[in-house]
């Protein structure tokens, strides 16, 4: 069979034009909050101007938006949530679910203003069925809260966002944390999902079983929308059996290409590593310089480090796995193979590794703000970008880290700014866009595991392209034709 | 706070009535097949009457459709996927994409005739980046060829569905496997899709990192939606590294119940079994009866037996697993654990297993077919509903048997018959329906493995009910709202 080379028209397009949304005013979203406070209750919904301005702002995050919320309501059941969609729908009111306040793209800002959705008082476990390893909660449930409950019976929920997250946020941005290469992310822990669509109709994505090809996997399609296509009010997560043993090793090299190396070398081998995570040398430093007291026990090497979780059923595995990664490493660095000889020691390296984050907040000078953000590229691409990066987010002169999940590709860089210096500020914006472009000439993304929210929405065009974009507003428009659900939020009604 | 109970209205429900789609005429449908030839040459489009009966029945499966293809035409491009859904969009003429042909629920029968799309001529391998762990390849690949092609780099793509299903087919079902356990399903192993739009728009759903928070997660909408959003034409590919030592042991149960149970310890221990399989009484007789000269060098006990793979990166590390799961076994069975001591051994005893389905319809009488099915439950409910639904089908008289993926929860019964006897062919299909229901009775699904296609809509939608179903139909009619895309699959255009 010969098929001709044939020269084909370009695809016509089908247009699919959508109106521009039109919301209430804010007396009509006044309104609604009201007729909200006689069905939930008038305690169930403040107006307070304390209360907006938490549920609107984030320290945290260097995407905000002026827009605040009119109210903040607080919902306890499906029933409620339900009734609040179908009131804000039917008034082209924005509805914006709020968890824990703790995600850093802006992801639960109010641009378009409306009611802002707090799941502080949907905080219950439903169900916990140890015996088919899954407990079904409810969205304001936090993940360590649940974990404490549960590590009785041997399992738990196998991921490590920031430890403050509820499991409705985790759901939203498909969050995920040191333990995603074991464990892969959020989306591989729901086994489905009850959603509000924007009109009031409650959903469920699936029933229970572990392992199902039945339909649409619309579990996984609203996992990660940050709430533009529906409100999730229950979540059913699948557990894993909490790993009989681990241990922790830690150990420093010459360079962010050897680390690299070392990294991409261990993936390979095939050998099961719960975490494998990089702290470059700035990051190691502020170790030295402001560690905790247990993390100041030791004096770090101040260069790039990986710090490796093992995690198996017996302590002989977990040493030959020991022996095996130290093998692998041993031609690429001459530093010592820290590893964790007791329990107290185990938790002393990681906490080295967890502080990161808070020891930079904590210690920055007064005035200056962190700008983080996170990319993933091949794994073959990571020595790379975070060398060039580096360089670029260092000859700026200002303070510049890299914390890496790079047994998945993935990797944060934080800088410290001054906000009042513009130059200054828009000096690191460059840089941060610099590195999504470099991300995205390597065939990564501009989000590793902090989804889009207003931050990253030029950024995910850039990724993705007009077209697959313009599924994915299709897709919207069909679900939210008043696009009313957390708008403004992973790209916007018009391209 | 204090939120009083309201009784809420019920959701109003907006109206998403569908218009009833309409079909070209067979003409019209012949002249959509011509204008194809004009563009990808006449040697890519075929009307014979042996092919098109080839590619619109299935032996295998008991769902089929007298429908057939108008033709069926061989694209070698990702373009010319885009020219014939161009084309056929245009004159309302549906689309029904090929693979291999090995799926079971009728997902590739014409019920409105239409255009096959064969896809045997896009069976290339892209490109491949060991060093990143990916591959992509296009959908006429078959999985098993790949895996042989890759297998010097120590790197494999680890499922394991029929050995001559195609990627894309494997895409369109969401298939599994007995690898599943370890390696979770298709969708797990999907880093991007380029997918074909009804109307001929190209679309990429990711770029390639491993790892990504980026937006909606259209390549999971994509996985298991059988061709009805849109057709595959590349796949990116996770690959995992083979692991460096495996081994298989056997050992027999005094009932179902005492293997389930024996399943349900071993899933809470926390070893990491690369798959649980289980065999019923009637299929290790088989075995004994007919199996290869392989599998025939023992003689097997005729009770309910598990199969375990082990792997792991050391041979240490395999006998320490297997030492832990003697001990756990040992208190549920008087059977002997039968470990394999040289890999011959081994791969003969994972050979019963695989055997298992050929054996069966190699075997059976002359004259009857078999009536596959497979159902997914909560782990803890699998002794249960294998021990009934065996009791049903065997009170027929007929031959039945259980070859069940235990580690999942997900099992397979395989009935045979006499097609030409109405009586025992409604007997066995109330019994497959009853299945179903108990499956969901106890929260589980209709489909663990094998997708819906035209034989599981009903139940379907006794799965999720017609609120989850509508919004199924709802991001349907959106993307393809001519309904083209190999109609009459999964659900129907009205409820």
């Amino acid at each position: 069979m010969d098929v001709s080379k044939t020269v084909l028209k370009d695809a016509k397009k089908e247009e699919h034009s959508l109106a521009k949304p039109t919301y209430a005013s804010r007396k009509e979203m006044l309104d609604a909050a009201d007729e909200i406070a006689r069905i939930l209750g008038h305690d169930a919904v403040t107006y307070d101007a304390h209360v907006l301005e938490h549920h609107g702002h984030s320290d945290w995050s260097t995407s905000n938006s002026p827009g605040r919320a009119v109210a903040v309501v607080y919902p306890r059941t499906t029933d409620h949530v339900s009734a609040i969609a179908q009131i804000c729908n039917a008034r082209n009111v924005p509805m914006v679910p709020f968890g824990a306040g703790s995600s850093v793209e802006g992801n639960f800002s109010q641009p378009y203003s409306g009611i802002c959705i707090d799941f502080t008082y949907m905080d219950r476990v439903i169900a916990f069925h140890p015996e088919d390893m899954d407990v079904v909660v409810q969205p304001g449930v936090n993940w360590v809260d649940l974990n404490n409950q549960i590590a009785h019976t041997g399992l738990f929920v196998p991921l490590d966002p920031s430890p403050t997250a509820t499991v409705g946020g985790m759901v939203s941005t498909n969050c995920s944390g040191t333990n995603a290469m074991r464990y892969g992310t959020m989306k591989d822990w729901v086994l489905n999902l009850t959603v509000i669509l924007p009109d009031g109709r409650v959903i469920k994505t699936r029933r229970r079983p572990r392992k199902t090809s039945a339909g649409y996997n619309l579990t996984s399609l609203f996992v990660g929308t940050e709430g533009t296509l529906g409100i999730v009010t229950e979540v059913t997560l699948k557990l894993a059996p909490i790993p009989k043993e681990t241990s922790v090793a830690v150990v420093a090299f010459p360079t962010i290409h050897s680390a690299a190396a070392a990294a991409s070398k261990l993936i390979r081998s095939g050998i099961q590593l719960a975490a494998l995570e990089l702290m470059d040398d700035e990051q190691m430093k502020l170790l030295n310089a402001h560690g905790s007291d247990a993390v100041r026990k030791r004096v770090w090497d101040e260069k790039p480090t990986l710090f490796l979780k093992f995690s198996g059923t017996t302590k002989d595995a977990i040493k030959s796995d020991v022996s095996r990664v130290g093998d692998i490493i041993k031609p690429l660095t001459d530093s010592k193979f820290h590893f964790a000889k007791t329990k107290q020691d185990e938790l002393d390296l990681w906490s080295a590794r967890k502080e990161a984050l808070f020891t930079m907040v904590n210690t920055r000078p007064r005035g200056t703000e962190i700008w983080s953000t996170d990319v993933a590229v091949p794994i073959s691409r990571l020595a790379e970008i975070i060398e060039i990066s580096k360089r670029e987010c260092g000859s700026l002169g200002l303070f510049a880290s890299v914390v890496g999940h790079v047994g998945d590709g993935n990797f944060h860089v934080s800088m410290m700014y001054d906000p009042t210096n513009s130059q200054q500020k828009q000096a690191v914006a460059k840089c941060v866009k610099n590195m999504m472009t470099r991300a995205l000439e390597m065939e990564g993304t501009v989000s590793g595991e902090h989804a889009i929210g207003i931050g990253k929405k030029e950024c995910l065009v850039d990724e993705l392209g007009e077209e697959t974009i313009g599924l994915m507003r299709q897709l919207k428009a069909s679900v939210d034709p008043k696009w009313v659900m957390n708008p403004g939020k992973v790209f916007d009604w018009m391209g």
